[in-house]
């Protein structure tokens, strides 16, 4: 497969490179690394990316941006950094992607365990997670083409500890290559609106 | 107990008004009509609304606009109106109504069946009420001086039935009347961070 991973220089986009590379061609693409330059907030940018990759049998967005802040420092530009981003920015990816994608191929896009396992400061990608999930069923009743959607739900991944532990005492990490697999479960094969969880 | 009531004028909102009128003050607030004006979208009148109102002791959110449309049609501005209006109007009802309700009260938002019962055309809604689930149980446990948030979810309102029928073949209509109750449990108990399905 031809495959497009966004997010690749990422921590789980890292080890989502590694498993899918041993079986697939992989393209990356980023903000500011890659194959190709993608700006998940900018749907000009992902029009541009799909423009010059020709035909995918699979997209994989292991990326999307949130803020986290105290609930009652939140302000509505705050949460928009989310909506646009992580959530409006993997939507696109779905809506402007579809005819860039051959049949029966998939889209994997990123949430989180915050869905359902809130914390503190974690209000916006709780709210961004919630909605991605609820998408992904939603929409994957109505692509066409045997076309698919789903997300990969990830705890807080072992690697990332430095930056994130104190947010998330005692949830269990999730190696990234552990993850990694819930993508490729995905990609490779033929369930569709699901969330797959890891943590 | 003193409660604004936003969306009263609706199918669901009339209901709650005459739940919650047997036994508390009802304040309405809607876009054209109501004791007081309100327009989700637009968090200036929201701040409007809760200045002129003085302290409440529950807010319950009965309004809510999103586009109903074939995924294939729909565009990012499409998405923008759920996002703006259902979502961030009820998310900025609990931001700028914190100060507003008194200890222990709560805001009580409207979801929908469609976080995990999806529909042709719903992707919008569906997104939506994902993302307003999870919301309020984030919300919950960082909200300060005992305030509250639930989201009720109902089902197809029997009485919407003539409007609606044609996209919910098979889901069982609620009553208004029995959606209303799952609102009067969220203001007149105790608990936060729940999903009160009616369905």
């Amino acid at each position: 497969m031809k495959i497009l991973l966004i997010g690749a220089s990422g921590t789980i986009g890292r080890a989502v490179a590694s498993e899918l590379r041993t079986r697939h061609e992989v393209v990356t693409g980023g903000r500011s690394s890659g194959d190709v330059r993608v700006d998940l907030a900018d749907a000009n940018s992902i029009r541009a990316a799909y423009a010059e990759l020709g035909t995918l049998n699979a997209v994989v967005c292991a990326a999307g941006n949130v803020t986290f802040k105290p609930l009652l420092e939140m302000t509505p530009a705050d949460y928009e950094v989310g909506l646009r981003d992580k959530l409006m920015g993997q939507v696109n990816l779905v809506l402007l992607g579809r005819e860039h994608v051959s049949d029966g191929g998939s889209f994997t896009l990123t949430g989180g365990v915050l869905d359902h396992e809130p914390i503190v400061e974690g209000t916006s990608a709780s709210m961004v997670n919630g909605a991605l999930n609820a998408f992904a069923l939603a929409a994957s009743i109505e692509l066409d083409r045997g076309l698919r959607v789903n997300v990969v739900s990830p705890g807080v991944i072992t690697e990332a500890l430095d930056a994130y532990a104190p947010y998330f005492r005692g949830f269990e990490p999730v190696p990234a290559a552990r993850a990694a697999l819930a993508y490729a479960k995905s990609v490779e094969g033929k369930r569709t609106g699901e969330v797959f969880r890891v943590s």
